[in-house]
């Protein structure tokens, strides 16, 4: 085990009707705030009226900024911070998904700072200050709500790039699992592959000694494989909703990486997949995760061979560690298709044509590695891009 | 799923040589603090010197109250709250265990109160403020260092009670697994029936639909199993340690009992046991849980069932769950006789002599109720004592 610090400080107000309180929390923080979201399905829902009366009650003045897309684009995040410089504005309230949380953490760090936002994301700056965001979460995914994570796409180029800092953890997020009911099937899918894809991220390690943590990944990825189809057969099933929306909580607020090293090498792979495609990120997941399995597992054949033993119920044959790890790695992709998502790049119509360019794009920085337990390299890259065909 | 509230804001500082940073960490809140720990054992490992040395770098004045004993005493706590007012002192750091520790975060509530202290543990009430502690732990027990609860004694009767309020979060908890190497085997024993106690008491549970809270508890729960008799045979191994102290911490930070109700009969059981006999917490733990256990599983067969098959690996019959319950129950003591721990009261030479006045003193307070799962009233309490005889 690392040594490490761990701290989240972000309040969860979470379980029925939560969102109603939003007006008294915000409260605590400001009298003026800037209202971030997508578009017409908080309107559609009825949440978007739940929350301006909750807000207004509390006399809260409210700015807003709509149109947040999947992979939130650098351009809005632009507008949003001049709304809140124009204005005076000292506090975001998000929305939505995880779009609409990085967007907002974005806004949030631009505003106090002189120069372009994207430095950040570039790594050629690191933010000193940022205005507080609070979330109300709609799709149980990113685990943005919890996390010190914010990922945001510069339209000119399609650059997805992310961004790491505890300025970025919410000051609280309202979870409210009936919110979730009128996710379609497709999206509730692509935030559970997100959710796994980040339990995995942190599962697959080069570090010693992590028992706890391995038990408690394992612990909350069997809670998603097993609830996810519960909710895809009974939209309106509250308990499933709301093991899956803790478990993408738990998934990425830092607590289950705690002295690991985690690898993040499929995130920067699916990046680039989703930059230049635009497809739901727990898609591009979906395709890269099990592909670049299939590339390294034999690196640590134990670890992969645990990882189907133990979640996926796969036979403990111990002279056959390979054969395990292999068939946990067909589990998770029949798994994947049962809940009705692509894992290979011809499922979502992808073909070759790319490949080069995107592999190319993913490990062109000097300063970011790519991958943990593995380092790629472009070739890597663009051979488990090949095994995803 | 119960709705709930969770925020926990003690910053954790993990891993070998971290308290050679606590002048720097407390150099962020004062110049000037309370030094509360126990007695020689800080000093006899060296640990004193190291943390003197650090605050002294840092130029941090340091007052000293030394003396904590297990089960804190109350008369200790009110001589802290004096030197703190004369002497103008806003922090307290805490070195030790959970007693000295639990210490502290008295002294933090009755700085600025104007009545008596032991109001708050009489729930007589609510404190307000509370000077910031933060804690360099030296034993996996309590968990304290990452919670909101205080546990002291009152010699006067010796009565044993606890508060739980958010102002009683450590504001940073210095956690090194080295610290524990010189941990008398009992004591290292004791710490983690402690620990497994405050798993069972969140996960013998009336709520229903919380698999992601029961597989992260089962987690945490054989972590602490499996790594407690490697560190007894080898008390210098660094993982075993590592394991066992952040386990600690976890099993009571408030994560595992989100959206659940948990138990803590046992814990109230066991306060009027070492109350009275000033036995180790952990050993009354020990003994009051498996009987605690056997008086009422049949109320929820299904659930200590499920314990015995994930936790204790019994088989999964599930043609005769009682049994398998029984025989997890079983496993339990089995497990605690193996790591050195008694498993009945004439195991710690107790006899049936105060068990009618230990009943009365636990279900005597008109506002508190013992048990979650059961609400237990004075004969349900007298028949758990006599189980464990």
């Amino acid at each position: 085990m690392d040594n490490f610090v761990f701290n989240n400080p972000t309040r969860i107000i979470f379980g029925k009707d939560t969102e109603l309180s939003v007006g008294q929390e915000v409260k605590g923080y400001a009298n003026k705030i800037l209202l971030h979201y997508g578009g017409g399905s908080i309107k559609r829902t009825g949440l978007y009226d739940r929350v301006i009366k909750s807000l207004n009650d509390a006399g809260v003045e409210v700015f807003e900024l709509a149109g947040v897309q999947p992979n939130p684009r650098l351009s809005l995040v632009q507008e949003g911070i001049k709304i809140c410089r124009e204005n005076d504005i000292r506090f975001i309230l998000a929305v939505g998904g995880g779009s609409a949380i990085d967007s907002a953490k974005a806004i949030s760090v631009g505003v106090p700072y002189q120069g372009d936002v994207w430095d950040f994301y570039e790594g050629n700056a690191a933010p000193k200050e940022a205005l507080p965001v609070a979330t109300i979460v709609t799709i149980p995914a990113a685990g943005s709500e919890s996390s010190f994570s914010s990922v945001i796409t510069k339209e000119e180029g399609w650059y997805k790039r992310g961004l790491n800092s505890e300025l970025l953890f919410p000051v609280f997020s309202i979870m409210n699992p009936e919110l979730t009911y009128t996710l379609p099937d497709y999206q509730t899918a692509c935030g559970a592959a997100d959710i796994m894809a980040h339990l995995m991220e942190r599962y697959f390690t080069d570090t010693a000694n992590v028992e706890l943590t391995d038990r408690l990944i394992e612990a909350t990825y069997k809670t998603v494989v097993n609830n996810v189809p519960v909710a895809l057969k009974n939209n309106n099933d509250y308990n499933s909703r709301a093991e899956i929306m803790w478990s993408g909580a738990i998934a990425h607020n830092g607590l289950l990486n705690t002295g690991r090293q985690g690898d993040w090498g499929s995130h920067a792979i699916e990046h680039e997949l989703s930059a230049i495609y635009d497809i739901a990120h727990g898609a591009g997941l979906a395709i890269v995760f099990p592909a670049w399995m299939k590339y390294l597992y034999k690196r640590d054949i134990n670890r992969f061979a645990q990882f189907a033993m133990r979640v996926w119920n796969i036979d403990d044959n111990l002279f056959d560690l390979e054969s395990v790890a292999l068939r946990g790695i067909q589990a998770l992709e029949e798994y994947f298709n049962s809940i009705g998502l692509p894992t290979r790049l011809s499922h979502a119509n992808i073909d070759d044509k790319h490949l080069e360019e995107m592999a190319d794009k993913c490990t062109a920085s000097d300063t970011r590695k790519i991958g943990g337990v593995m380092q790629l390299n472009k070739e890597d890259v663009l051979n488990i891009y090949k095994l995803a065909l």
